[in-house]
């Protein structure tokens, strides 16, 4: 077998910055940086030195001075990705980070895959692989809610749980697999209420897992919200207004960038995606004419749908709108809220009578309507308000785990469809050779979360979502 | 006095990226980071832990944990800044790196100027003035001479020699000053041979550096360029053809960025920025017609002209083109290269016939023809080669010192004008007072490169035009 080679990658993000670091984990890490390095102190070399020390000096390229340096040294198992490595802060300049890349690679140091360095720690057994694959929802994290649900689960919150549940049917199976050899004597090993309790705890926990998806998808994606209604009621007023709400900190602390793709705010350390808002933006309400296929898509996608209506339409016209807009809604995660707008065109006195929970009754008990103004910027603030109870985000403040990964949504349906065969072979009294391939399925599926079980297209389909230098 | 202020600051480019650094200095720099840093040894403290050293742990707001860091710990005055200073280093989410900036702000900290971490080691003599703004400029450097020549200036090689002449002027200077303590008796400490010498070593110093800027600005900026000719000669052709002659080693390494704003290569490490492409790429060759005042802009804006013309053209045409921009360039530093392009649709006798330093005799004796076609790669290249060779960068190979920055170059035009009145003064022997107080003049003016005499309008001005963070 060949020795593993030494990566090597820029980290920090892409541009010029006051610092970058320049990243090598492997067995020649600190060999091939002595390579390229000139202490301060005339003939130091990093080789030798203790570990977790930082060390000023200049990158040479043969006897071109490249740029002066601080080196960082991390020792193998103590490290990162569990090898030795090496960490060198450089001037931010694109051409000196490109440059020290190149005399590293010239020296032996090969370029690192994106997410190799945690693939590294993944196999030096530094983190499972659901914390692995937390590293990249964290980077990419943009709220407080997806940066706390990819927090716990790079702290193991997730897979502990699993690998704690898997362990016991690792035990319990292993009785199972026992009666096997002594089939011919009709032996029970494995207490059978034991393991039913067992698979029955599994089962609760996956069921509880898989249904947190829909809210783990939603956190990490943000919430897709739909504004609808007929032209000229306010959504692109409304949705201006929103947009103002975001109290995200990025866009208020000077010199940060914000990619805008799509319009989103961040409420509560919640995200909120607003679908599809080209139309609404670029036709002004008086030319726009969104189609009804149009409308109904919008539904489709959203999780909160806001249907504004004008204040002062008349009643009949807007339970239409309403009724239009709950055919299209068929899932009980979706909330529909009846925007009722330009709250300012019409009396006090009016607004009380003509709308209650009682002249709006084509409204579902678990339907909500607001009276507002568009302009009116406590109303619109009492809007967002409403937006983050009806996502309801209770389940992350209490620490509870969340699964946010399309891959572990999949592998855990498995893994139910698989728990489901074996409580029913407990209750049919189905036989232990038969019991313990169904188990053996549950545990495969199990093992797949953490990584415990794994194969070359699996790794390779997560690490190469990272970015290049993690 | 109020004690100085801990500023922290992001130090890597902005955006995502597998890590990011927050950075603080200033007296309070440790404890504050102890206030929100909690180790992995539990109840360790950063304060009390050696320097340059390393520490794992996590930042918590309050009981909330924002990430898993590392932390670099340097005391002043071994430290960039001279101060303590603690660098962590975090997940490159934009969200984590805000939320730890403003957990530090909380905790005491003030968000950093821009340039600000470089500034206060100026303030702390960790390096002089020119050094700082070399530092600002090694950061910006895209091309191999720009870093060359930053990284040079940074290290003090520029400054240095100011220094020692700045020096020695002091000394023979408190001589003339302490004759004037003696007027009355007509004594004559300080040589005035000496003084003559010294004055003319520093005359020629300063000459040479002003000459230098003429380079040193155009290695910092690029060499401008203008590619200009008739409407057909294929000016769009070449422009395409030698911008993929680009080596620049950002362009081939996948996973850069690279801001393109103006049209530049980058040929054996010097660059090259291309005057006013837009009407060149925009419109075909067909269509174009850029006029003659357009043309003599360029050519006025730029160091090298290409005069690109057709092969087929009259000789008696062609040397009409020439002479019209010559009457344009009146500069000796810019450079002519006719291009006798489409030279594939001549026969190679009939190239050799037509074309030569005889029958091309409205050339000057500095200025070169090259006979390609654009779709040539090999003759493009040789074409790049002569840019090279134009523009001449031998005094940066010897490692020579050149001026880059406007401002040195204002502030050595008026040393310059102070020590021909020095000279003049001695010339004419006048009186010791009037010939120190040009004296101090040269002083001052010498001393405000290094920074030794400085004021807050000159320190303002150089540091606001740096990175936040650096």
């Amino acid at each position: 077998m060949s020795p593993t080679p030494t990566i090597c990658a820029i980290s920090t993000p892409p541009g010029n910055g006051a610092i970058a670091i320049v990243r090598l984990s492997g067995p020649g890490a600190i060999e091939i940086t002595d390579g390229i390095f000139r202490s301060i102190t005339k003939g130091k070399k990093l080789k030798g030195q203790a570990p977790n020390t930082i060390h000023f000096g200049a990158v040479y390229d043969r006897d071109e001075m490249v740029d002066e340096v601080l080196v960082s040294i991390f020792h193998a198992p103590h490290s990162y990705t569990g090898e030795d490595l090496v960490e060198i802060s450089c001037h931010g300049a694109q051409y000196i980070q490109q440059r020290i890349l190149q005399i590293l690679v010239h020296q032996g140091a090969v370029m690192a895959r994106p997410g190799e360095f945690t693939e590294r720690a993944f196999l030096n057994a530094k983190m499972d692989l659901s914390q692995a694959e937390a590293v990249a929802d964290l980077i990419a994290s943009n709220s407080k809610a997806a940066h706390q649900v990819a927090l716990q689960q790079m702290r193991g919150g997730f897979s502990n749980q699993i690998k704690d549940l898997r362990g016991q049917l690792v035990r319990l199976t292993s009785l199972v697999e026992l009666e096997l050899d002594f089939s011919e004597e009709d032996v029970e090993f494995a207490n059978r209420e034991d393991l039913a309790a067992l698979i029955e705890n599994i089962r609760s926990h996956v069921g509880y897992l898989i249904q947190s998806f829909s809210l783990g998808n939603v956190i990490k994606k943000g919430v897709p919200v739909a504004i609808v209604g007929k032209p000229n009621v306010g959504k692109s007023t409304l949705l201006n207004a929103l947009l103002k709400e975001d109290k995200a900190i990025v866009s208020h602390i000077a010199g940060t960038t914000r990619d805008v793709i799509e319009d989103t705010i961040s409420i509560e350390g919640i995200m909120f995606r607003f679908i599809d808002t080209a139309g609404i933006r670029e036709t002004s309400d008086f030319i726009e004419n969104i189609g009804i296929r149009k409308t109904y898509q919008k539904v489709g996608q959203a999780r909160v749908v806001l249907l504004v209506v004008d204040a002062r339409d008349k009643l009949d016209i807007i339970c239409k709108s309403i009724m239009e807009i709950q055919k299209q809604i068929r899932d009980d995660s979706k909330h529909l809220i009846l925007i009722i707008n330009k709250a300012d065109t019409v009396s006090v006195e009016e607004q009380k009578t003509k709308f209650s929970k009682k002249t709006l009754s084509c409204l579902q008990s678990n339907e909500d309507f607001i009276l507002l103004s568009a302009l009116n910027e406590a109303q619109v603030h009492d809007l967002a308000m409403k937006l983050v109870e009806k996502i309801n985000i209770k389940p992350l403040e209490e620490q509870n785990t969340i699964v946010t990964s399309v891959r572990h949504f999949d592998v855990l349906q498995n893994a139910e469809r698989a728990l489901l065969r074996v409580s029913e072979g407990l209750e049919t009294g189905l036989s232990g050779d038969l019991l313990a391939q169904d188990i053996r399925e549950v545990l495969h599926y199990l093992g797949e979360i953490s990584g415990e079980i794994t194969t070359d297209e699996i790794l390779g389909n997560i690490f190469k979502n990272f970015c290049i230098g993690k």
